[in-house]
C-alpha cells in the first residue's frame, strides 16, 4: 500500500552532465557568427561580466566593450562606497582568509552615494564605451532611473531570486512595467530558473531575463538555504518560455544563463540548451585588467546575517583577450572561449547562436579527471 | 527470456541529491512565520534537539525552550543512570579514540534510576521551559506514565524503527492507543520511514510522528544492518500518509524529520518535502550550551552486542542562538538555522510551513566541494 | 532520425546502491531463524566460506561448522598440491607485494595429487564436521567422484561463469544430469548471473545455484574482461528463477550469492533480494583462523596468461566466532554479521529467511564515508 | 505550469558504465575467432593503432602487422614534416611539462612535404608489411592519391567530427564518393558519433566508419567546447545504422570504435556494443616498440589557437606483443587484450565477432577502486 506520491519531483540537470552531440553536416568555424542582440544593442561575442566588484570597474567594462562583451558594474558594490574603491577592493583581495567575511560584512556596510554613481558612469561612457550597470529590486526604484539619466545603455535589474510578483511589507513593490516607462534602455532582469517566472517577467516587457539560481557546485545559496536549480535544466525551461511567448507575441526576449561558467565547454552548452547569450564571473576575475587581482566573491558574501560563499583566489591566467580570443597553451579550456565556441558550432553545423539551439545534447557522465587522453586533430 | 521480477526497487533520494525551485512569487522573509504545533503546544522554531547524551541535558533544555525550539531529553541516557551526568559525559567525550566504544557500553550498562528521572525533569520545569522526554517502547510502560507524572509535557517513544504492531516473546507489548489513555500529554513515536507505518501510527492516535531510519551518510544502522530509507523519499511518503489521514478524519498528524540534517539547505528541503518540524543532532552537538563539548555520539552506538555509529568530534561552533538566529561570518550553512529558513521560505513565496510543503523540489546533481563560486546579493 | 536501438540494455544495481525498508510489523531479533537447507543439510547460520586458500584449510572448514555454517575447501588449491600447504600459504602471504602475482602463478603450477584430496577429506571428516569442496568444471569428472568416494558431503562446482551447455573441443563436456547419478550428495553448481542459466542449471537437478560473477568494485574479472553483474541484480534475476521453477516443480533450489559481501549490512541486503544463504570471502580471510593470516586473494589471481586480481592484505579482525556473533566494539558492520541479520529481520518483521525475501527494498544514494552520524537506541 | 520541452535529453553512457553479461552456452576460448575484415583486408586481431605520432612510426606499423593488427600512420605528423622524425620525437617526449604544449604548437608548424610521405610508406611496404596511413578531410585531395600512388594500403580519412556534408568558404569540399572513385584501396572515415551521420557517411560507399567524439574521461575536446559522446551510446547507434545500411543494401560496412579504449574489458565491452574493431592510442603508446618512449599526446594538443589535451606520461608496460598476447603477471586489464577477448567471448558463448554483437550488456555502477577482491578459478 503507498499513497498517492506528496509531490512528483523530476531530474534536474547541471554543465558537468552533459555534452553536445555533433551535428550532421559541419562546417568551417570561420563562417560563424557569434553575434548577440538586446533591443537594438548588438555584442559581437555574446558574453557579459558579472556585476561582481572584483571583476568590472570602470575600465574593466571599456576593455571588455573593446572585446565585443559587455561588463556590469555594480550600482550597490564598492564602485558606489567609496571614493577610492581600487584601494579598498585591493584590501579585501589581501584580507586574510579567516577574517574575509567579516572584513566584507564591515566594507559593505559603508552607505551607497548616489553621487560615486555619476562618477562611474561617466568613467566609462567618456572612453566611448557601452555603459551597464546593476541594481537590487529593492534598489531600482531609487538608483535606476538616475543611473539611466547619467548616460547607462543597459539596466540589470538582479537578485538570487526575482520574480514579477513579490510581497514585502512596503506600501508598494517594483512593478516591472513601471519602471520600464520611466527609463528607455533596455533592461534585463533575473534571476529566475523557471518556465513561469521566465514567461511572467517576459510578458512585464523587459528586453532580456537572466537565468540562474544556485547552479555553481559550490555557490552556497544551495548549501545554506537548499534553493537552486542547476544550470542546464534551468536554461532549457527558460528558453522554453522565450520560445512559447515569441510565437505568441512575436517578440523576443533573449534569455542570459548566468553562473556556473568556467570553461568553452559549459558555455557551448549554455548556448546549446538555449542560452542567447551568457553571464560570466570566475573567467573574467582570472583577467589581468579585474580588479579583484585574482580573487573573486559574490554579492551575497558580505550578506551581514546570512552570509552565502567567500571570497576565492582564483590566479590570474592571462588578458581578457587572451581569455575571450586567444591564442593560448592552456588546454583546460579556460581561454580562447570564443574560439572554442567557434570550433563547437563548426562541428555541430551551427551558422548563429539561433542554430546552436537546436543541437542535440545528451546527458554524459561526468568528467573525471582520472588520465585518460585521446584526441584527432580537427 | 526473463522471468517476472523478483521485486521491484523503487529509487529513492537523500538531501545530498535535491534542491529547492524559487517560487512564482517572492516575499520577504520578514512576513514568514515558522511556527509549529504539536497538539496545542506551540513552537516559534520548528527543531528540536534530538534525545542524545551530548546534546540535551536539563540546563540544555531550558536554553533551547527560550530560543523557541524544543529539547527532548532520553530516560534511558546517562541523566536517568548517574547522579552526576555531566561528569560521565565529560569522560565520555575525553575517552581515546580506540576505546570510545568499549567504554560506552560500559558506562550504559549502568541501571535506570527512576528517582533520577524525576529530578531531572524538576529541573527543567523549575526554570519554566516546557520539558520533552524520551523512551524506547520496550521501557514505555514503566518509564512513560511515570515522567509525565513527575511533569513532562511531551513524551516521545523513539526506536531505530517503531511500528504500531510489534511482536515479541513478552506476554503483551506497548499498544499506543492504550498509552495514550494513561498519558495526557502529546506523544510524538518514531522513527518510521513508510507510509504504511506512518498511517499506523498515525491511527492509534498518537499526536506526532517520527520519520527517519538510517538516513545519514555514515549512519552505521544502513552499514551494518542493511536497513535505511534516504530522507527525502521517507519525508514525501509519510507526508503522503499524513495527508491522506488528515482527508480523511480531519485530525492533523504532524511529522518530524530526523536524521542526516546538517545545514540550512537540509532543514529547508526536508519542510520542502513536507516535514512540519525537524529533529537535529549534530548541529546542536556543536553548540558551546551541548554538554557533549564538541562530541557527539547516537544512542546505538554503546550497544552492547551489535554497536553502530561511534563517537565523533564535532567541535564548538558557537551559542545556540547563534546556531539558530545567527549573525554570523559562516558561509557553509551551519550557522542561522532560522534566518536561512525565512531566507528559503521568501525566495519560494511560502508565508508558512504548510506554504513550503508546496514548495517544487528537483533532483540535482550532488554538491561537490571543488571551487565553484558564484553568488548575486539578495 | 534514429534507427531502431542497437540493443537495450537495462539497469543493474550492486549492494552499496540499496538499501532495506523496514516492515510494516517489527518482531524481537531472538524470535527470528536463520536456518538454511541444502537438500536436507541445514546450517543453522547461511553463511558459507568461500573455496579460497586463504581462507578454507581443514582446521577451518572444522571450525566453520562448529559455528553452525559450512567452508569449502577448494580441491585444486594448494592444500591439493602440496605436503605441507600451511607452509605454502604463509609463503605466499609474505611474498613482496610486487613478485606475489608471479609468484603465485608458480605455486599453482604444481601438479594437483589425488592422495592429498583424501588426506584431506579425512582431516575434516575426523573432526566430526560437514565436509564440502570445490571442483572447476573441466575437473570434476576426475575429482569429484573421488572426493565424494572419500568422504564429501556437499559437492560444489564453480568456475567464473558456469553453464548447463558449454562446448569444448574435447569429445563431450561435463553434464551435470550426469554428474548427479554419480555422486550421492547435494551439489552446488556455479557461478551464474542470469535468470536463463539459473533456472537451466536448477533444470539439471542440481541442489543448489552459486549466483556472481565479477560483482566486487576491484573484482577485476569486470577490469580484465568487461565481464559482470552486480550482484543486487543477479541475486533478483536468480530468485526469480527459482521461483517460477519452484512454482512449476515444487522443488525448492536455493540460491547462494557470491561475491562482494563486506558488511553485515550487505549480508542482509543480499537475502532481502532472494538469497537463501550467502558464499563469504574476505570477512572470513579476516578470521584468526585464517590459514591466509590477514591476506586473501582468489583463484583466478594466479592464472598463468590472464591473471584477474591479486593478494589483498585484509588484517586480522578477530575470532571466526565473534565475526559471525560478536560481542564487538567495532562499528563497521564487519563483526557479527549473524547478529545485524537477526537485528535485520526483526526491524523488517521477518521470522525466517523465506520471509526476509518479502522485504521492501529501494535504490538509495551510495554511502559515503564523510562524517554523518546520527543513531538512535534500538 | 509548464511548456513544452525545449528539447529532449537522452542518456548516453560510457565504458565505465556498462559490463557484459555471460552467456546462456559458454565455450572455450581456444574455439574463438577474433577475425576482422575491412573490404578484402583481413587482420586477426580486430585492433588498430591510432594515428598519433607518439605510438606509429614506420617501425611500429611493421611490428603490429606482424602482431595481426593494423598501425595507422599520420600523414600529417612529424614523419612528414622532418627527415629524422624519431628525433623530433625524442625531443617532444623530453620537454618539460611546462612547455610541452608551446613546444609542441612549434615544431607542428614545420609544413608536410610530399617526398616524405613516400619514403615513409616505402619503409613499412618494404618489410612486407601492410600500410595505412591518415589525412584529415582538408588535405585529403592533396594527399590522399598520392599516398595511394606510394603503396598504402589502406587510407583514414579523420578529423575531430566528420560529416558526408561539410560547408566551407573554399569552393568545393571534400566529396567522398568522388575520393572513392579516385584511389583503388579500402577508405575509412571518421570520426562520427550519430546513427544520421554514420548512415550518410556508408552511404557515400566508404568501407570503415570510425567512432568516437570526445569520449575520453580528460579527452578536453569535451571540455573545450562542450561536444563529445560517451563511448558506448556512440558505438550501440552507429551500429544500428551499420545493420540497417546492411539490411537494406547488403554490404556490411564495419565500424571501428576509437577513443577511450584502455583496457581488456574496454575492448570488450566496445564489441559487445557493436564495434567490429577497435582503435587504440594509450595502450600502445605504452609498447616498448612505440616512439614516443612512454609519453602519448593527441593530434589536437599542438592546435595554434585552441590546443586539446597536453602530453602525458603514459609509460613503457612491456612489448607489443606480451600487451597483445601476454603473458603477464599484470592484473589490471592492461597486458593480454586479446587473451582477454577471447576470454571474454568464452563466457558470452561468442565464437565470432559477430556473436560478441548479441551479448547482453548491462549498465552497473562504475568500478571504483576501493579494495573489495574476489574472484574464481575460470
Amino acid at each position: 500500500m503507498r499513497g498517492s506520491p506528496f509531490k512528483e519531483i523530476r531530474r534536474a540537470y547541471g554543465f558537468d552532465e552533459v555534452a553536445i552531440v555533433p551535428g550532421e553536416v559541419t562546417i568551417n568555424p570561420d563562417q560563424t557568427s557569434t553575434q548577440f542582440s538586446l533591443d537594438g544593442i548588438t555584442l559581437s561575442a555574446p558574453v557579459i561580466a558579472s556585476a561582481m566588484d572584483a571583476i568590472v570597474s570602470p575600465s574593466f567594462a571599456v576593455e571588455m566593450d573593446k572585446q565585443g562583451g559587455l561588463g556590469v558594474m555594480n550600482l550597490e558594490g564598492v564602485q558606489a562606497r567609496y571614493d577610492d574603491p581600487d584601494e579598498v577592493i585591493s584590501e579585501l583581495a589581501e584580507a586574510p582568509d579567516d577574517e574575509a567575511t567579516e572584513f566584507m560584512q564591515k566594507v559593505y556596510s559603508a552607505p551607497i552615494r548616489e553621487d560615486l554613481i555619476g562618477e562611474r558612469i561617466e568613467e566609462i561612457k567618456s572612453n566611448g564605451a557601452k555603459c551597464a550597470v546593476s541594481v537590487t529590486p529593492a534598489s531600482t526604484k531609487r538608483l535606476g532611473p538616475a543611473a539611466v539619466d547619467a548616460g547607462a545603455d543597459v539596466l540589470v535589474v538582479q537578485s538570487t531570486v526575482t520574480t514579477a510578483r513579490h510581497t514585502s511589507k512596503s506600501a508598494r513593490g517594483l512593478v516591472f512595467s513601471e519602471l520600464l516607462e520611466m527609463v528607455d534602455v533596455p533592461v534585463m532582469v533575473g534571476n529566475c530558473v523557471s518556465y513561469e517566472v521566465a514567461l511572467e517577467l517576459m510578458e512585464t516587457g523587459v528586453h532580456g531575463v537572466v537565468v540562474g539560481v544556485g547552479p555553481g557546485a559550490a555557490c552556497t545559496t544551495r548549501e545554506v538555504t537548499g534553493v537552486g536549480v542547476p544550470q542546464v535544466t534551468a536554461t532549457l525551461d527558460c528558453a522554453s518560455a522565450r520560445e512559447d511567448y515569441f510565437a505568441r507575441t512575436g517578440r523576443y526576449v533573449p534569455i542570459i544563463t548566468d553562473g556556473g561558467i568556467r570553461t568553452g565547454g559549459d558555455l557551448c552548452k549554455a548556448i546549446a540548451c538555449g542560452a542567447d547569450a551568457v553571464m560570466l564571473g570566475t573567467p573574467f576575475a582570472q583577467a589581468q585588467e579585474a580588479p579583484g587581482k585574482g580573487h573573486n566573491w559574490g554579492m551575497a558574501s558580505p550578506h551581514p546575517a546570512l552570509p552565502r560563499g567567500t571570497r576565492v583566489r582564483v590566479g590570474v591566467s592571462g588578458t581578457l583577450e587572451q581569455i575571450l580570443y586567444g591564442p593560448t597553451s592552456k588546454t583546460d579550456g579556460t581561454q580562447n572561449l570564443m574560439g572554442a565556441l567557434e570550433s563547437c558550432m563548426g562541428m555541430v553545423g551551427a551558422f548563429t547562436i539561433r542554430d546552436m539551439h537546436k543541437a542535440e545534447v545528451v546527458i554524459a557522465p561526468s568528467i573525471k579527471t582520472e588520465g585518460k587522453h585521446h584526441q584527432l586533430g580537427l
